[in-house]
Order: structure tokens, then C-alpha cells, then sequence
């Protein structure tokens, strides 16, 4: 184990393969023999899990509540909007079949004709379809509606290509699909799970997000209106974290979703949908990693701090234990989660660089000389700096060190990422400067022709219409015609 | 919506119906477009959190973890385990194509032949084969083990006749696998999470139940020895609610993962698995609910208390309002959940009636005349007995009737159960006295062939051999042999 984490590529020499490296190293995900499909490890799902259980909280505090709806959807359904079809029909495994039988040689089993589908079915790559079909039984009347619905679950779109984490053929993620009476409460909503996803990623994966709209090419299929968060990762490069999506009438119509409205008319349903997913694990990890492993933030550590004892004798170790004891227990009473790591078949340095590849925010290590000086070292995973401190007061200094982690590794990221974004009115020096990363505020004429030339050109997309961004006319760089505002154009996973 | 209440059939007339619509009037669960899928509704997917945060909280303190393995799994890895493929091969969903492509109408959307997969892949019935084959990688020496597994995820099998939360197609459940080094460790592990599954049930579900071992016929497929919960629903009928495989090295074998034991031998690692799902909806609805609708134990009750004014004028309500917002803020800082329905749309008949259809443990109603008074009525669902009482000390009053309902109903639910277990020891009399249900003490000689015979003469099964139960031998009622010891024998669901 100790000669693999020797192993890890350097992040200069090879992202990519650093990232790759990582996430199998540090036991969060592997291949599985399913093409495509990932196995997520205990310690990456402990992640996982942390994720999951801040953003459920989040959204029942906006009236969200959780649901379940089927995993196979007939064939037809999709079919029934013209874009959402478009979009997902290429990419989905298809059931064909209920049932195998025994082959001849009566050595494996082989799929029984008789048990053809009258109408395939396909696994979900997203329920609107199957969701609204439902919605369709749940509303009459304007009383009715908000439906606020989310479920977290498992989907499937079959990717060629596909990267831990970031890109696989199944994944799991969540998936809110809202409805309601009018336009105006759609859009809110829509923009208010969007809010939702951004203070998640700032405040808990401690990674600066930008908030904006998607251009008409990027926007979900079905949508008429994609928000999404973008955050940089270290190669300078986007990665697309969250998308909220006003789908005005659209599945209302396809599926006929119609409710008596405050003014006895018939109206169609308004929609959204909203998802994260466990691409957030790829976001989070290329945001703070570093080359000796992961860095996590400490409001998604499943495990803040770990503690090691170095000891010789017997009683040395007792007396540790006894010590350590007391500050495990006060510190989970405070609410933080501690590892007490004296296993003796492991040598300290072992510990000492599994836990820095598994990205334990804070270790602390108590030697004999500690006890009899009554001080502990304390690095912070971070930085790596070391510090000898008092043991007397060790747990309050543990808990102001874990919201500094917290705030020094945003403030890292947010530093690192506004260093790299640049305006840019001349496309030549784009095209030069794009190969190194990072976003380029750049103006936009509008059109798919410049979006497409720009892709073509040198694989960028348009991220998004950034909020919050003071927006002057300009010209826009590659078709040289007027552009109402600059958007960020950049290289993405 | 108060006329559909009272079109609830009542469980004397057909207890089946009554089931049937309870789930759907109550809004757990719907049956969706797609054959045998069903849509767990928000209500009924609440009850689910609170008992998967239950379990969860539980397995994990056993020192099991949670992970992700694939939905998919090669239709060759069925077949490695020679009983596991006759069991689940032949109801499962099988995906033998990734691309969708537009007709030649264009109007709709068909298969693309060339997109065929070269191995078709199956939706998981359950996921042995996927597991094991994934910790080949990951056992080397017994240093590695155990690995303690569990993963919360949706399942497939084809079912040709369904019912909602009792037998679905696709169903939600927990499946947990560990890897032991030795038998023993694994047999204790199997019988460890059987207990956990009987103390959840009896002391969270309020559900008294059996432990016992299952015979061979109606053992998991794969397995040396299953060990199940078996529960008694209020029509005598047998609910098996979760079950526990002490799966010997069967897999370990099939997929080769070895170790090397303490005496530097290579030994094949020793398995368990072990289950419940959504079926447990079934069982709760069944065990306790009435006539009126559901009857929920407080510890799963999305919502423990409604509190329902009423009034007349404004400055009434304004009043009362006050007053409930003072307790209601007391309620939730004593974990209590509580709902105030002001709702002015909705007559109190109304509500009282759907929050008796929706099994809230207890309801206050708060008119003008308590206000002057300092009382308030209570109402506890279970026996629908209606109090006044002071309003002073409300909170605590209420925080013990929850309790005292809680045993209530256990306590309600095993004496039903304990009056309707019958020893039994002539088969013309256990025919008979079946039709009306219970659960039979019969001695059984052990073999498949008597085992057969009652099933076809009378439907009901051998539930399992109960522990705990003091067994005598005696002479098997059908075979007139010898028998060790008796059975629990029942129809069942």
C-alpha cells in the first residue's frame, strides 16, 4: 500500500492521470467489469452520503419531499416531447426481455424468444417523462399545485467514453421535478433550487461556483430555460455542477397535464427540473486535491480528524489510549467525527500518508514526550503545516481549526480561479491562450454559427450568460457583429 | 375527497380490498404506466426515510458500511452460481441494446439493431454475483476481511401478478454482503443482522415477530442456511419481513476470491447476505391499520401530532393561533413532530377524517371554548378514544401518550398474533382450520415431499423453524413419521 501511494502521478506532469490515479488510490470508486458502470467504494459513498444528506435537508426546507418513480420507462413516452427525445433516445439501454432460460448444453443461460416486450422499455437517463405521465393523475385544480417532488436515485445514459465520477454510463444523482400554476412560480422555483446548488457548493464543498444561463445549444432537452453553476477545476478547466431547468408548458402538453386554473379555464402545468449528481465527487475532488492525495473540504469529511499514538512499551500505549480517550469523547460531543488509529501493524509513516491520500483534514500525533510535555502535533491537511500545541483546550482548537481549513481552501479555490479568468476581444489570442485553461469572458453575437466555430475551433463552450456580472456591449470576437454581453467561454469535462 | 373516504371497504368484507385501496387513498404508493412498477407517493416514501434512517443508523453500528455496485450485471454471471441461476433467471429484465434511433416515419422512435449488445446485461434481481466478483479484487490475505457491505438500491424481478409494496416488479430494498474468513464469523454475522431485522420490527414497526430458520425448499437460492422474520397480518395470514443467508463459501467459490488464511493457506472467504425492502410498507399497513384507515406507530409517523383549531372569527383564530404556536415549538424541540392545520378551505370534518385515513398518532383540537377553559381534546388514533385535558403540560401529556400508543399497539398486535398460533397435530383438522388463517405448530418428519403435499392441499407453506419455541418430537401429521421437532406452517403473502 505504501509503495502504490508513491505512485500517485504528479498533477503537472498528467492531470488526467492524476485524477484517475486518485480516485482509485484513495478507494472512492473503481471500474466494474459492467462497461461503463462504476462501483462506489465505502469510503467514496461516506462522501457521497454527507452530500446527499445536507442537500435533502436543504431542499425540505424549501417544501421539497421525496418520492419514488419507475426506473423503466416504455419507449413511447419519450417520443411524446420532440426535443427531450432528441436528446436522450441516442444514449439508453433498452429492455427488450423478461426472462432467460437454460441454453441447450445446459451450461449457461441464454435469452427466452418468448419473453419479448410488447413495447421496450428503457432505463431511465431522466424521468420527466414517466414523472409528468404520473402528474397527470395528481392535478385537477389550480388547489392542487405546487407538486414538489424529488427523488434521489440511480440513471443510465450510455456514454462511449467514460471517466470515474465524471462521466459514466450509470450514475446516481437526484432529480426534483417540480409543477405549477403559473409561469412566474416556475421560473422562480427554478432559480431558487439553482441558489440552492450554488450556497451547497460554496458552503459545504468550500468551491466557488459561477451562476448563469445556458445558450439555446447547451440547454437541456426539453428546456426553455437551463441555469446552471460552473465551477474551474485546477487545470483551468469547467466543470458543469448543478442545472436547474424552466420548462415552461412543454411536459404539461406532451403529457397532458392540465388543471382548472383561479379563473375556471384549463391551463397546462408549468415544470422544472433540477439535479446534482456524483459528478459532484469528481468537481469536489479536482477542486482541493493535491499531489499526496485528496484534500476534502471539513463539512464533507466522513472523517475530520484522526489521531495516532507513537509509543514503545505497553504501558506508554495505555497511558495514550487513556488520554486519547477523553479528547475522542469531547470532540463528539462537539459534533466532530475522530478516528483513534492505534492498530500495531501498521508503522506511523504508514498511517501518516494513508490518511493524507484519504484527505483527513486534521491529524493529530501523541508521542511519550507529548504526554510528559502535555502538547500534541497538529497538521492540517491543507497546507501540511505542523504545529506542536497544547493538549489542555486541544478540542476547541481542533474546531477553529476545521472551519479555517474550510474557509482557507474556498478561499483557495476562489483565488486560483479568479486569477484565471480573463476578458478576451481578439479571437486569435483566444485560441492561443484557451490551450492553458481557464474562462474567457468573451461577447457573444447570439448566434449557434459563432458557438459552433468557437467548438470546432478549439473544443471551448459557451458555459453560461453569467449573473452578477456587469455587462457592456461590445463586438462579438470571432463573427465580428454587434454582441449585447460577454459570456464565458472555456474548456470543460 | 371525504366522499372517497368513506368508500373504504372494511376489512371484515374483504380484507384484500381494503388493503388494495387503503394504499392508494392514504397516498403511499399508485401503480404506475409500466407493468408492476409502482410509484411510491411522498406520504408513503416519508414512512420509508424514517425506517431506512432507522436501519441505517443500526447496520452501521454493527460496523457495516455503505457502498455502490452496478445496476447491470452480465448475463453470464448468473450462471456461475448453479442454484443462484435457477432461482432468478427467469424473472428478470434484460437489456440487450444501448441506442434508440428515429423511425422511418419519423414520428416515433424504434431500436437500433446496431446497437446490440455482444452480452445482453440483466437488471439486478440481487446482487451476489455482481459483489463477489467486485471483491475478487479486493481480498488478498485475512487482514482484508471481513468486508461488511450494504447498499441501499432498487431491484428487478418480473412478476407476473403484483401488488403494491407487497410484490412489485421493481421493488427498493437494502441488500447487505459480507466476506469472512471464517464460518464461523459469517454464520454469526447472518444471525447478527436477523436480529437487528426482529428488534427494528418489533420495537420501530411495533410488529411482534418470528424468529426462525427457513427449510431448504424455501431457502435463498445459493444459500447454506436462511434465517427469516416472520410476521402475522391481522387476517392470519404470514408476512416473511426480512431475511438473513449464511451463503457458505458458494460464492466465494464461483467467483474466486480467495485469501490466505492465518496458516498462510489459500481458503475461498465465507459469505452472508441479508435483506429488507419496501415489502415492510406492506407489513406495517397490515399489522395495525383499521376500518378508518391507517394506523401508524409513532416512531415511523411522518407527522406524530395534527393540531386542528376551530373557529369562527378572526380574532378566534388570531387566538388560538398564539396559543398552538407556543406548544408547537415546545412539541418540535422535544423531537415531536407536529403539523398545524389552519387551513381555512378544509371543514374540521375533513380533516379529521383524512388525518385518520393517514394514521397520525394523535390529534389535538382546539375550539374557542378550550381557549377559555385551558383544555384541549385529544385524540389517539389507535383506539380513537377522544379526551379533554389541560392545555398546562400538553407537551409532556402528549410525549407520553406517543409511548403508551407505541406499546399499544404492539402489545395489541402480539395478542392477536399469540391467540391465533395453534399447535396441531391431525392433518384433516390442520386442513380445515387453515382456511381462517393462524399460524400452525406442526411436527414435520423434514423431508421436501410432505412439505409438497401441504402446499398443494392447502397453499401454505412452512414459514420456518422458530427459535425460542421448546420443541418435543412427536409424529408428522401427514407422513406419520418421525419429527424432530415442529414447524410454523401458514399461508402466506
Amino acid at each position: 500500500m505504501a509503495t502504490e501511494l508513491k505512485g500517485l502521478t504528479k498533477r503537472s506532469v498528467n492531470y488526467s492521470a492524476w485524477y484517475n490515479e486518485l480516485v482509485v488510490k484513495a478507494e472512492l470508486a473503481e471500474q466494474s467489469d459492467v462497461r461503463g458502470c462504476m462501483v462506489i467504494r465505502p469510503y467514496g459513498y461516506a462522501i457521497w452520503e454527507k452530500i446527499q444528506s445536507v442537500l435533502d435537508q436543504k431542499f425540505k426546507e424549501t417544501g421539497v419531499q421525496n418520492a419514488y418513480f419507475p426506473l423503466l420507462i416504455p419507449k413511447s413516452f419519450l417520443s411524446r416531447e420532440a426535443e427531450h427525445v432528441e436528446g436522450f433516445a441516442k444514449e439508453c439501454a433498452v429492455v427488450t426481455h423478461y426472462r432467460l432460460k437454460t441454453n441447450e448444453a445446459h451450461d449457461g443461460v441464454v435469452v427466452d424468444p418468448e419473453a419479448k416486450l410488447d413495447e421496450e422499455l428503457i432505463i431511465r437517463p431522466t424521468s420527466e417523462t414517466i414523472i409528468w405521465n404520473t402528474y397527470k393523475n395528481w392535478v385537477k385544480s389550480y388547489r392542487d399545485l405546487p407538486i414538489l417532488c424529488n427523488q434521489w436515485c440511480n440513471v443510465m445514459r450510455w456514454e462511449m467514453r467514460t471517466r470515474l465520477f465524471l462521466r459514466t454510463s450509470e450514475f446516481l444523482w437526484q432529480e426534483g421535478h417540480t409543477a405549477h400554476a403559473t409561469r412566474e412560480e416556475a421560473e422562480e422555483r427554478a432559480k431558487m433550487m439553482l441558489h440552492v446548488y450554488a450556497d451547497f457548493a460554496e458552503k459545504y464543498m468550500a468551491m466557488p461556483v459561477i451562476r448563469g444561463s445556458k445558450s439555446e445549444t447547451e440547454r437541456f432537452a426539453g428546456a426553455l430555460d437551463t441555469y446552471t453553476i460552473e465551477a474551474m477545476m485546477q487545470d483551468g478547466k469547467a466543470l458543469q455542477s448543478g442545472t436547474s431547468h424552466f420548462l415552461g408548458q412543454n411536459f404539461g402538453r406532451a403529457f397532458d397535464v392540465t388543471f382548472l386554473n383561479k379563473e375556471q379555464k384549463q391551463e397546462y402545468a408549468w415544470a422544472t427540473s433540477w439535479g446534482v449528481s456524483t459528478r459532484l465527487m469528481g468537481a469536489l475532488i479536482m477542486t482541493h486535491s493535491d499531489d499526496n492525495g485528496l484534500v476534502l473540504p471539513p463539512r464533507l469529511a466522513p472523517t475530520q480528524v484522526v489521531i495516532v499514538p507513537i509509543w514503545k512499551t505497553d504501558e506508554q500505549l495505555a497511558e495514550i489510549n487513556n488520554k486519547v480517550s477523553a479528547i475522542c469523547g469531547n470532540l463528539r460531543q462537539m459534533g466532530i467525527s475522530v478516528k483513534y488509529d492505534n492498530d500495531d501493524q501498521k508503522r506511523p509513516g504508514f498511517k501518516f500518508a494513508d490518511y493524507e491520500l484519504k484527505g483527513i483534514p486534521v491529524r493529530l500525533v501523541i508521542g511519550v514526550r507529548d504526554l510528559e510535555n502535555g502538547t500534541v502535533e497538529v497538521m492540517r491537511r491543507d497546507t501540511l503545516e505542523k504545529e506542536t500545541v497544547n493538549i489542555e483546550g486541544i478540542e476547541q482548537y481542533v474546531q477553529n481549526l476545521l472551519e479555517d481549513i474550510q474557509a482557507n481552501i474556498y478561499k483557495k479555490a476562489l483565488d486560483y480561479r479568479d486569477a484565471h479568468i480573463y476578458e478576451c476581444d481578439n479571437y486569435d489570442e483566444f485560441k492561443q491562450r484557451i490551450k492553458d485553461g481557464g474562462f474567457f469572458l468573451c461577447h457573444w453575437d447570439g448566434t449557434a454559427e459563432t458557438e459552433a466555430k468557437i467548438k470546432e475551433d478549439t473544443q471551448a463552450t459557451i458555459r453560461c450568460v453569467p449573473y452578477g456580472y456587469e455587462q457592456t456591449p461590445g463586438t462579438d470576437m470571432v463573427s465580428g457583429k454587434p454582441a449585447k454581453y460577454r459570456v464565458i467561454v472555456a474548456k470543460a469535462y
